[in-house]
């Protein structure tokens, strides 16, 4: 059964957007370098981690508002070359989009269920941190996989936000490059 | 002139203590173990690091919330075996306490100043979330040195919180233990 991964790029103060982002500044604010270890100017083992991401992943689930702020950044591939994305919203949009994108009406599970059906034996991933707040307290996510920018937003969406109650992690890995620390957690025990 | 490093254990989603604390649970709940690197059952490499933080300490600075919670389970030599503690707070408390603490009523820039004194050529260790936050944005803190534990505490005191504004880093080292991923940053730019 597909595992479900948060895989997410963060602030050392945790936030995935800086403020003021929108569809004509997707990363918001001071967040330029956020990304850099993927687009900008990645080492081999920056490149290695990308190529492993793309390769190990079968599905994407993400909530409408990154949808819309993305949409025009990606095109008709969506963020993983044709990867599938299921996009959890609570309309369906009007507007026609490219169909790797499907809109999910009903909830943040039934798309994690679709994603893993689309997925076969490779991975979710879940991008975005609305649809990981919502998912995780459910205990619908396998594991947390940050990439910590040497870099304090100080403002914007964060990843974690206020979950409410403690969820123990086992650091399943850990790769240190030049422009991030790569960690992986397994979720262990989510305290409902 | 001594550097001031602001150095704390963190969930991976930010907090310092998880709710409730207070001062018979300074820690909080859920956060029993975010300490384990130090009191628990550190690795040989999380000994090194909490030795070489021992030995290169001069003076420490806290907040009063900070001060009022841990004093009891710190007693009279404070949490550095006798290193000067400068407490930041509104009002000189009218209980006495040992020597090793020193109440600074005109702000976490006074605060510095005289930990900078007593420190000598070593370093002033930043300990608490609201002196960091508020030392930050005044270009007052040199280094960032966060001990990253694999637990979500969900709620609790922030470290960052919001600051406000962007603040560039420099990833100085990062050390990888079975416990907690150890990284340290220079500030490199503060925007104000």
């Amino acid at each position: 059964m597909a595992l479900v991964i948060s895989d997410m790029s963060i602030s050392l103060d945790g936030y995935v957007t800086g403020p003021n982002d929108s569809r004509e500044n997707p990363f918001g604010d001071g967040a330029d370098t956020l990304h850099d270890w993927i687009f900008d100017d990645p080492t081999e083992a920056d490149r290695a981690l990308m190529r492993e991401g793309m390769d190990s992943t079968g599905a994407v689930i993400m909530g409408r508002t990154s949808f819309d702020k993305c949409v025009d950044m990606w095109g008709e591939n969506g963020p993983m070359r044709g990867v599938p994305v299921f996009v959890v919203t609570h309309h369906e949009p009007t507007e026609r989009y490219p169909s790797a994108y499907t809109f999910v009406t009903d909830g943040v599970a039934k798309a994690i269920e679709l994603a893993k059906e689309a997925a076969g034996d490779k991975v979710v991933g879940l991008h975005g941190a609305t649809v990981m707040q919502q998912a995780l307290p459910l205990g619908l996510v396998d594991e947390i996989f940050v990439h910590v920018v040497p870099l304090l937003l100080g403002a914007g969406t964060p990843l974690f936000g206020s979950l409410g109650s403690a969820i123990t992690l086992e650091r399943a890995d850990a790769v240190v490059t030049p422009r991030a620390t790569h960690l992986r957690f397994r979720v262990v025990k989510t305290e409902a």
